[in-house]
């Protein structure tokens, strides 16, 4: 059993790659639940979401979230109605949010309600949500503290963050499953997300970070950062307000506590010898997922990379 | 003022011809809330979207319920998550009921709903419900009791119909300004709705009925049976349910102890003497609307028999 921890975009085309080369049925993610929403009165899960279409198939190739082909004719008259729109929803998208909000509201966990949606999507791996309490990551800006999708949606993250934290993450708990998962896995895969609010709310939960130290599985991580820059979104300016270099170094020291290996850029090849001192091992590959086969070979380097770690 | 009690279909076309007679902002509707039903979790009111769908120029015209032109995306996916399809909603048309669901979350009631998104499309007719507290009409069945979706939409109207209630009309009061409009108004006009399920509901609602016997406006209704059958839907059936005839007659007996004035179509002229004998004024016309120039003559008739009243 491969579990991967993961945010959504990249973690979402890591997994595309991962079930090319181990059935999905071996596969369990443990997703990101900090930036949940309450959107147009439902409760939206975008990382949870990212991943359950990449493993249905469905996910948007262009946008990276949401359904592909989807339209926004909803979109277009909540706008005349006066609702907010910077945050948009899809018309297809929508069908997950009301069935997960309903299921919510009959007293069911976000466990159980993922898990009735991907059933229904047949997706054979398992989706787990970090934890079934909330969790909300704010980022703390000069003039105020957002929310995650404030920060990156509304506001493009534009704003300097000076900090991140996560709210409810004290008292939450992992989310049935997870903690189990972690323990027997073969290997434990850290997807390309952003080490600060996509993994980070994750090992803010009580009981994961723990149970990364004392699993008996290697547990490898793929960097996000490439030639000292992330992939995508926020993750570099996000790192530099946890005081975290901008470079595989910042990444390694955030998960220094746990990682075996590290996946890092041919790009970054050259600036690695800090990363090998924390004792963690390092793979040199191409980490840029454009194509099927870019994916399938990252997630072969990382399954390589696993089996290579002396436990 | 004129005040419209209506349902959905046959009072949606009936307001759009009125609205071509008079100003929107001499209009005010009361409109049937007993159809309202919670569907994929948000309050759906199809009677009220119809008549604001119908006032903001945007009632599909082919379907006569639901937005011109609204595409069933949502309702796909839905399909896929294993939710209840039978009663459909479309994508632009979930805006309404999401918008309507939040508003009503926060404590507002139906009436300010209901203002909020009538403002929002910018009509100037005022649409009321008839009450803001929960008044379900169930159809009751050899097999057991309907509510009026469920007899209506999912069993296609089928089942013998041997009675009907409105579950909390007992308790139920008018909205805000109901009973107001019907005082002041000068003329109240019973759209060409069902007697029963359309009209029934609104007349259920404690002080309705009474301030319709004692307004000093005429009251005028348009019959919705034409030549002994319903022009749509199952009006017939549900009046003989309730004993009444499916004529005219029947018509001016749901409502003889308030009513002025009833305009009939030209295949009913022959068998109106009934009708006269319960002291109620009849005016002859076409009432079938097929064209913007049938409703727009609809109205004036009615408007005139209004008129000629004499009180």
């Amino acid at each position: 059993m491969i579990v991967v921890l993961t945010g959504g975009t990249g973690g979402a085309k890591f997994v595309q790659g991962l079930e090319q080369v181990v059935p999905a049925a071996q596969i369990t993610t443990v997703v990101n639940t900090g930036d949940d929403l309450n959107w147009w009165g439902l409760h939206v899960s975008p990382d949870l979401d990212s991943i359950t279409y990449a493993m249905a198939g469905l996910l948007s190739r262009e946008r990276g979230w949401g359904v592909e082909g989807d339209t926004f004719n909803c979109l277009q008259v909540i706008a005349r109605l006066g609702a907010p729109t910077w945050f948009h929803l899809g018309d297809r998208d929508l069908a997950v949010h009301l069935v997960r909000t309903q299921l919510l509201g009959q007293g069911k966990t976000l466990t159980e309600a993922t898990e009735m949606i991907t059933r229904q999507f047949d997706i054979a791996s398992r989706v787990l949500p970090m934890t079934d309490t909330i969790v909300q990551t704010r980022v703390i800006t000069p003039t105020g503290e957002l929310s995650f999708q404030e920060y990156f949606v509304r506001e493009r993250w534009q704003p300097e963050a000076t900090g991140v934290r996560f709210i409810g993450s004290e008292s939450a708990r992992p989310a049935a499953g997870v903690l189990e998962a972690i323990h027997k896995a073969d290997a434990v895969v850290i997807a390309p997300s952003n080490p600060v609010t996509s993994v980070g709310p994750i090992l803010a939960v009580p009981g994961i970070r723990e149970e990364l130290r004392e699993t008996s599985a290697p547990v490898v991580a793929v960097s996000p950062i490439v030639g000292g820059a992330a992939v995508s979104g926020p993750a570099g300016k996000l790192m530099q307000s946890q005081g975290l270099p901008v470079s595989i170094d910042g990444v390694a020291r955030a998960y220094a506590d746990f990682l075996d290996a590290l996946i890092i850029d041919e790009m970054d090849a050259g600036g690695a010898s800090g990363v090998e001192s924390l004792g963690i091992a390092l793979s040199v590959t191409n980490t840029i997922m454009q194509t099927s086969s870019d994916k399938e070979a990252l997630a072969r380097t990382a399954l390589s990379a696993a089996r290579a770690v002396k436990k």
